[in-house]
């Protein structure tokens, strides 16, 4: 896309708590490093945007575009119950959205993801292997 | 808009739990019966929709149209920190966004508004006082 900001740069939290998965025309798509959920981030590159209303219409439409692609494929993927997609960022303020795929009976169901208890990082080759299949459906 | 489903009702429990506010194009805003945060929640009038990715690519775009404008003016409204917007539904299956705005010190916070705690009714003046405000400026 060829208006992303050339001076966007990751958050460092971000970038600390997510590995890289791919990167689409407008976003970064990340893996969340917490294996209680299969949990991917999308990061528009666009500078200093905080909420999705910070982005420009066109923008705004290919960040949902890639968010709603990449939840319907990590549903499918996944088949889980229900995808949660949400764009919070009360705590790092780098605009990002969260696709995450929910279950009965998975931690804190039917609560949120956020905020809740410590995150597990994925062992060593659990998070490449996902990361690696995951890249190969988006 | 003219793709609107008439089949489409609103389901019982975000009924119950909010309060009528205006209607969009697409969306019906709602008001959620819960003082603790200013927060909206806005629901497509599309048939059996749960997932942003079950609406068509235009009713997709129409609802976070909806959903951002929403959020912008409630975040001038409320002067707040942050706008929380998410599609969740892991309890009310029928497709609903939740728009919240969010600021240092409100309940809960930075974690999230949803599963926590008990809803607090608006007290009878306020909520209606509340949503004729809401209602001038959407």
């Amino acid at each position: 896309m060829s208006d992303v900001d050339k001076t966007w740069a990751l958050d460092p939290r971000l970038e600390t708590d997510s590995l890289a998965l791919t990167s689409l025309e407008l976003c970064d798509v990340r893996l969340a490093n917490d294996a209680r959920w299969p949990w991917l981030i999308l990061v528009p590159r666009v500078a200093n945007a905080e909420e999705l209303f910070d982005l420009r219409p066109g923008q705004r439409e290919a960040a949902m575009q890639e968010a709603t692609m990449v939840g319907e494929k990590l549903k499918a993927v996944t088949s889980c119950e229900k995808i949660n997609i949400a764009a919070i960022g009360n705590v790092v303020r780098q605009l990002h959205i969260h696709v995450a795929a929910r279950a009965t009976g998975d931690e804190n169901w039917p609560r949120p993801i956020w905020g809740h208890g410590t995150a597990q990082p994925y062992e060593a080759g659990h998070g490449q292997a996902l990361i690696a299949h995951l890249r190969s459906i988006l």
